[in-house]
């Protein structure tokens, strides 16, 4: 068996982002004890939520610390089993972090099909597409007709949600960060139209997208984003609170939206947070769904794939950057 | 009859508001066509968010202009009727606006009974009531042993806000600006704490105040408060957006809270905004359940009274500057 090469947190980052911020190392492969499984990591999903987590501000998933493995949910094969419930070979999806190889409590992973591209386990069978499903749906409650937004729409979340829109009979406008990003929203994925937050007349062009005004904004952004968004919604307006990236890869989040509390209470708007375990009882469910609009085509779920381990790094920076469309995957196997 | 003293708004207030922006004219006293009643002003009521009519930005009441009679709700003696539902002598709520006598159509106007305390009428059974009403009960939904906090506590809508909430069984935390208000809070009004956001050491009074962390804020105020609610926020925690003084009386409302959405995501907290209008049908059926608190003792409405209608500019500027405890009414006759 190989060493097992580590992507250390080498130092928490004061600022944006950079590569430097990570360093590799190898460690010996670790043994799996009773109960438990070793895993070698196939493919690994990075998301822009991973960054709130390098914040110093404890985030849901608690207080950052530089010196160990970044962590990350990845696909991965069982190549050790202390488990009854596991069977070299078997294929699962685990909290692996940025490695080859780990160990988990059988409890903690989870048996996928071993023929589906991990992409998809991933991507829009995992909590990304959860995400988008329960968000949109339950938080979201998007009724045909009207109007929902999403912002970080080219994303590995927002593609989704702006799919599931539509096949809720909504209008869709997504915003995104680069003209190629809105030219895929609306040819590839069926966007009714798509605005680039970085054109300098993004305020005029984001209201000439929504002449009847926004029923549901489906916010991953936060920032100047979601306050353009706040000053167009219609009365009884939702905006589901998913993420706020603008505030993630910076030392110095910004203030809150103007418009808050007043234009909520003026146009009535319901402005709600959400995390997706919260719906965990409802996975399987809200899987088979997805997998079938898959399968009928419905839903085209995308991809921007990085090769090796030692890219993770380097994909990060580069989905933070705005350059990935879709779900970001590392290829490590 | 005597003339029609009207108080008119002079000019837009450009930063806080003073009495000078008022000023007041005699003019004839109108006469009632088909259809319409001739109203004699008893008592006015004046609430905080009146100032925000006052902004040049247009507030759900419509954009502000100077010259003309201040608007706002009175009690009012039918004087003359040209209309079968009305009858001389009746006693009205009715949009009266800051003036003696104002004509109304038959249906804008709401029959009351004559031997109730107009303040009454004004306050706990009029919107300010049913605001509080059907914003804690309806929006905030608040559920026993579960922490409320209300700011602008003494305020019109807060002192009712929370004595419901302890209807409730809820522990109630009032925010005021004052150490007199929140001694009325605590010792005359039941609440279980009170904190004054005056004191330089607010941040820490207002933790040491929730030690169980905050369910329901119910927030009057916006800005720093609001701010400070929600870095306090329970999981599933609910704030309802009600109103925004802090931000009314300034030509240059500040920035939006910090931590909305972050915080709002990693709490999966509800931010919703209402207005009482949308809740017309069911006002009969709330005011009928509030007259039954106050005659069982169990609701205490305090209003603070001015006496003449010249005293309503002064009325409205101390309210604004937080002297006001409970309903402002101003009594005409």
């Amino acid at each position: 068996m190989a060493d097992n090469r580590q992507v250390l947190i080498a130092r928490l980052p004061s600022g944006r982002l950079q590569p430097g911020d990570f360093e590799i190392q190898k460690a010996a492969v670790p043994t799996c004890r009773e109960g438990e499984v070793l895993c070698r990591t196939l493919a690994l999903t990075i998301g822009a939520g991973q960054r709130a987590g390098l914040q110093g501000s404890a985030s849901y998933a608690g207080a950052p610390v530089a010196g160990v493995v970044m962590g990350g949910t990845g696909v991965a094969r069982v190549e050790a089993s202390n488990s009854d419930a596991f069977r070299v070979g078997d294929v699962v999806v685990a909290p692996t972090g940025w490695q080859d190889y780990s160990v988990h409590p059988a409890r903690a992973v989870r048996r996928v099909d071993a023929g589906t591209d991990p992409a998809l386990h991933l991507g829009v069978l995992g909590t990304n597409g959860l995400t988008a499903y329960f968000g949109l749906l339950e938080v979201g409650k998007p009724r045909p007709g009207e109007t929902v937004v999403v912002s970080a729409a080219a994303g590995s979340v927002g593609h989704i949600v702006g799919q599931i829109a539509k096949r809720q009979q909504c209008r869709v406008v997504g915003v995104a960060g680069s003209v190629e990003k809105c030219r895929i929203l609306v040819e590839e994925l069926g966007f009714d139209s798509a605005v680039n937050y970085k054109d300098p007349d993004f305020r005029a062009a984001f209201k000439a997208a929504t002449p009847g005004r926004i029923d549901v904004y489906f916010d991953n952004t936060g920032g100047d984003i979601l306050e353009s968004a706040l000053f167009r919604m219609n009365t009884h307006g939702r905006i589901v609170c998913c993420g706020a990236v603008s505030q993630y890869d910076t030392a110095n989040p910004g203030p809150g939206p103007r418009g808050v509390p007043g234009l909520l209470v003026n146009n009535r708007v319901r402005m709600e947070g959400f995390l997706v375990f919260d719906y965990m009882e409802r996975y399987d469910k809200a899987r088979a769904e997805m997998a079938g609009w898959i399968e009928r085509g419905e839903l085209k779920p995308r991809v921007t794939e990085f090769d090796g381990l030692e890219k993770a790094p380097e994909a990060f920076v580069e989905l933070l950057g705005g350059v990935n469309v879709g779900t970001t995957i590392v290829r490590v196997v």
